[in-house]
């Protein structure tokens, strides 16, 4: 039976195993850190097996799926290079693509390796947050190597589809990179930011879905948020001055009392949004 | 038969009839400015009755409740000062109060008012988006009157109840307004600003949640927004500045990779989150 090992049980790696299950003939094993998850994961179903023993666990997987922090990817890289199985797809999840697809050129060239991520994910850590529904509807961003092959983007995107994905999308990582800084990160400094207001604890009985919608990611993962923030710091803070302008002009529009240009302003901004169309679950809250 | 008249059947008010249908003994009459909405409104049973003629239904009913724009609200009690019925409440449900309450002195001694603002709605407008549940788990927030009758305040707290309201929240028109310019009315300046960012059409594909979450409500009704805006700058662009200056600090961090920094303000940040325990149906989304 072929193996896809997933390496490291959080929200994340613990949602994949969940809704891989049953994808094809692949058995789903997770790899963790600490006993309790391993016990976690095989009293919940969490995947089809779970083991503590990362190298005997990838030397027998035809797929890798790396679910750590990126500074774990690139150690975890570095230190197994010599255990992925020959032949065999090695891939993550990562918010932060360039950093990753350099770290895996440690890689000997029988092993592929195929940048990944799911957009998808809740404000929560930790496998007993993890359920199976998570990637549905969402986008899959796939950032394979120039001779990655065809075969191995092909399983992703049957993976993809496995799992209840919208669609996949194919882009290089430094796209994915100056992109993500836009529609991700810049949405969580802009959550932090508002959460940072001394009025938000005198606000509550106050907030709508509105304050809802833009706050929820603001109680995030520390650590793995620090590391995507560092590895992608030219590109979010271009996107954080380009939306601090945008901010401003808006202030000065509404302060000056000019009730036109404010109009003119808004009705070209909502038609941008209009165009847009993200239709999501979302969009009724 | 006692009744409510609603004026203004669009997205809020359109709502607020279906979902108050059957609220003990009253009959729900819809008052339009347009023959269309009129007849919209009785082919799909938004609200037991529906007319033109304001006057004419004001002049019956226990409750008015004004769900047009600021300015019209305004005009409204204005011009029709003398026709609502002698001991009866007037209010209605618009996301500014100072000016509102202001507006409604020029009502006779006889007719008492009580702003109110539910804490709900979508970025769509129209009957036609209107929808029963739009209230269900959403804050109601009252700023009645210094004189304003108990069994007023008591009739306003049933009918919150009946919609399907989490609660009601009693506040001064000027604590409204200044809390509301963060909690709402900076989530929409937020918004439209994002958008305003040439890469929004680029980056689809590459949104997840946090990004539909933050940019729902940039489609805007613009003239409803101008006014809401225009009425409370004062207190609008003071948040915007501490939002500016508190997005200033987190880009400067980051820009200066002091990742020890960062994670320190990540920590705060997320924790006052956490504290703030917002659930609400977008939390997993």
């Amino acid at each position: 039976m072929k193996k896809i090992v997933i390496v490291g049980l959080g929200l994340i790696g613990g949602s994949l195993a969940l809704a891989l299950k049953g994808f094809e003939d692949f058995q789903i094993i997770g790899v963790a850190r600490r006993q309790a998850t391993v016990d976690y994961a095989l009293s919940h179903g969490v995947g089809d097996d779970a083991t503590l023993d990362a190298a005997g666990a990838i030397g027998q997987a035809d797929v890798t799926v790396l679910c750590i922090d990126p500074k774990d990817i690139v150690t975890f890289l570095a230190e197994h290079r010599a255990d992925f199985k020959p032949g065999s797809l090695v891939t993550d999840v990562c918010g932060i693509k360039s950093a990753i697809m350099e770290a895996a050129r440690v890689l000997p060239p029988e092993v592929d390796f195929i940048g990944c991520h799911p957009m998808a994910g809740t404000e929560f850590s930790g496998i007993e947050h993890a359920f199976a529904e998570m990637f549905r509807g969402s986008h899959l961003i796939l950032t394979p190597r120039e001779d990655s092959r065809q075969a191995h983007v092909a399983l992703m995107e049957r993976m993809a589809r496995h799992i209840g994905c919208q669609d996949v999308v194919k882009t290089t990582p430094q796209e994915h990179d100056a992109i993500l800084a836009y529609t991700s990160q810049m949405m969580h400094i802009i959550a932090v930011s508002v959460c940072d207001d001394p009025m938000l604890f005198t606000c509550k009985g106050f907030e709508g879905s509105s304050f809802r919608g833009c706050t929820r990611v603001a109680a995030l993962d520390v650590p793995l948020w620090t590391q995507l923030f560092s590895l992608n710091a030219p590109a979010l803070t271009g996107c954080l001055d380009e939306f601090i302008r945008n901010l401003q002009d808006y202030r000065d529009v509404i302060a000056s009392g000019d009730k036109g240009k404010l109009s003119e302003k808004l009705t070209w901004s909502a038609d941008r949004k209009r165009q847009m169309e993200l239709p999501g679950p979302d969009l009724l809250h």
